[in-house]
């Protein structure tokens, strides 16, 4: 069985290397694109136009599921479009994978009520590199054995925010299962503010901002006679592709509202 | 309570460490020392003597269990006493957790089948690191999502083979896991013999030896656009001594045989 | 004083973004660029067109003299063509900065008794990255105090040959200075072939193929107690600009060739 | 010729480590050893006994220069006696080697004007690693090219300060070549105070601090598209071995004073 993909987004960075890597898959196609504009054309790459045998472009979901019945629908818009399109997509009965870290609490558990209701499957990931999410998974496991953690994450120097999201995350996660308690020695001293880092929780972050850097993450948990390191290092957009081709595979066997990559990783 | 333990191998360096971190911990006591000679003597430090007040040596192990009962006998001997010191613990009811790799299939088997008949609690583990079990586990989860897969370990130069036997250890978890496949480029050519490592199942495993080197350990799993890492770095023997802990408490709820210190670590 | 720049290669990829990298620098400018078709046309980004305000095209680099009259011409065409551009360069007065890897010694011999005949400065330069250079520079450096050296290098599984043609010259800049001895065990056994990797003047070199590695290299030295480590990534080609517009800098100030950035950096 | 070499701190761990090595070395020999007691005994490993055939001990510098002769003075005692020891070696014309941060920077001066005067060569070296001396010296060297840098060091969780005097070292090294100027974005902002590290002239210093570690140093030089890493990792004391037996050999062909390993390593 192909699995059929309708697609938002789809002209963006994202939505072009998207619909690239659907089409090599072998279980899965592009059907249709939901788009705010170009209703009627077709979409070849990230260009719009009249001639037909590209993707054809539809403004209105109803439509677009009356005319191509698409199993699932991959949403990598912004923030602002996503609930709505989740909600209408959910409501037909099509599957929602959905890229995006900027819904609210609120909206999420809105949307997983409805789609549990529903017995709709759908995917939530604010991050779809697996490599990331499974640094993330394997850095709270071994909190567990390994308590002394220290991240540092590594961007380029145009970053505006310290630390990243990811590093945020990953502590937060550690959070869940490490016993809190202050690291280092007792009475140890910064002769120069800040050499320490951030303190969250007792754990150490620490932000390296450097020209030629791409987004890189170690978290180094160390014991007695011991180091332990996970290392994510993040090249490319196209990392983020079979996190992608998994929840597509993941969404089509639940019936239910999952949000994090984590969660269909085993 | 207090969990009673005896130890074989105490007078070595890693039995002389252990004593020291098991009278360091709360919830155990070392409450005898079996071993080849010294019977009647104390054991202070890595010496034994008259001095009255240190551990007590027994060359019996059933007048050791008449006189103290311990709950588990920790064995940090060679291969050659251990099968012997596990089968008479068990036969008396006292968990044996051992650290040896030095045991065959068959050893193990028999001993297995006995404690299991016994309901009597017990830990092999080849390696009590904690950081280097997790680090094999991880790289065994996640090579089920990034498939290709080098492994580089660095050693000491006065190490005699290569890979290492956590090398091959690792290796071997990643193939219960990964679909075996040729990596590389399938025209790549060394212009040098060797310079693409060792091929085991298509993954390759890179042998570094250098003056100054401890024990080190990466795993690399790579994917389009990214990259995941898994180091251990293992400096000083104290880095065994949570494993052992952690053993010693775990085989006090177990009624059976555990091989390897990965299936009590979640 | 502004450098006036003609180059050849323009409309490449290293082309146009040393054209921009020029453009943006204060101290120096594009005056023409030199190719075998599209006289006449003008350069605007990697396009030849007739709308006038690009840059010049010529085909004839006497006219292209006679016309512009550069001080240093900038050829990052490919090994055909880089001879006669730079004996033609030399034979004006204009100064050759050359990224190639492609002249044969011959060739830059012929070359640089030319060139300092005439007293014309000149740069051939088979790396551009100054990280890289350092790298190499550093590592040959070390290797007179600390003698045992592996060199990793990695990248991306579509690279057809191992080891790296910058592991190659690493190595070979190293052996100038390291007294050549076998490392590792005298008695070390490789159970799986390959793993002690390639051997060179008795170092190793080690190469890791992996989709998702851009092109990274680490050189370890190690010794009694201590290791030393010297790693450059290189991310993306805009990292060969810093070494065009530091050569076009420096060449202004010699009168002969001088062959590897190495040698312009202190 | 064998180089004679008289010791101050022999019975330190420093000072039976460099025994040891200096015994083991073709070139020189321990003909004396300097100390505060056991005038008249003799040395034999770190303890002083009265049985012939160890190393002859001094109280009075006067007395074992009067019987032994010797070229050098290798001083590995505190800061309390160094100065004294150095300036009576240099009056005898006997050559201090001297291992110690602890002079003031008058000290050294008047102890420089002293030896020169006396044409007495003489080495005081703060860190006798090489390792960690090159990756001081390659630092400054590329900081010319590379001004965007970050150092992070990484120490056990039992030091108390931070940052470590290497990484200030490393920085005041930068400092003298690199052009100051502020890293990150302008508008960067830390959501953690101290995310992005202590701020020394524009560059960032972070100190990691975990139990397992030891004496660990990365200096991360970003440029676009390249990052350049220099890496000391500092396992043992015997690390200090090489740079000790290189400082006796050099200070032979000396006849002034010298500070800093970095001055007799090209």
């Amino acid at each position: 069985m192909t699995i059929k993909v309708a697609i938002a987004g789809a002209r963006g960075r994202m939505g072009t290397a998207a619909v690239k890597a659907i089409e090599e898959a072998d279980d899965m196609q592009i059907v249709a694109a939901l788009d705010y504009k170009y209703d009627g054309l077709f979409l070849h790459g990230a260009e719009a136009t009249e001639e037909v045998g590209g993707i054809p472009i539809y403004t209105s979901f109803e439509a677009l599921v009356a005319d191509v019945k698409p199993d699932v629908l991959l949403d990598l818009t912004g923030p602002d479009a996503v609930f709505q399109n989740m909600h209408n997509a959910i409501a037909k009965g099509v599957r929602p994978v959905v890229g995006t870290s900027g819904l609210s609490f609120e909206e999420v558990a809105k949307l997983a009520e409805f789609a549990n209701g529903q017995k709709v499957g759908g995917i939530i990931a604010p991050n779809f590199s697996i490599g990331a999410v499974l640094m993330m998974k394997f850095s709270a496991m071994a909190a567990r054995y390994l308590g002394d953690i220290e991240i540092i994450e590594l961007h380029h120097d145009q970053k505006l925010d310290a630390p990243s999201g990811t590093a945020m995350k990953t502590a937060e996660l550690i959070m869940d299962v490490r016993e809190p308690h202050a690291q280092g020695h007792p009475d140890e001293e910064e002769k120069l503010t800040g050499a320490r880092g951030a303190d969250i929780d007792g754990m150490r972050i620490h932000s390296v901002r450097l020209p030629g850097l791409l987004a890189h993450q170690k978290v180094l948990l160390g014991s007695e006679g011991e180091l332990l390191t996970i290392q994510h290092d993040s090249f490319d957009r196209s990392c983020f592709m079979p996190g992608i081709l998994l929840s597509i595979r993941h969404v089509m066997n639940q019936q239910d509202l999952i949000y994090g990559l984590e969660n269909i990783i085993e």
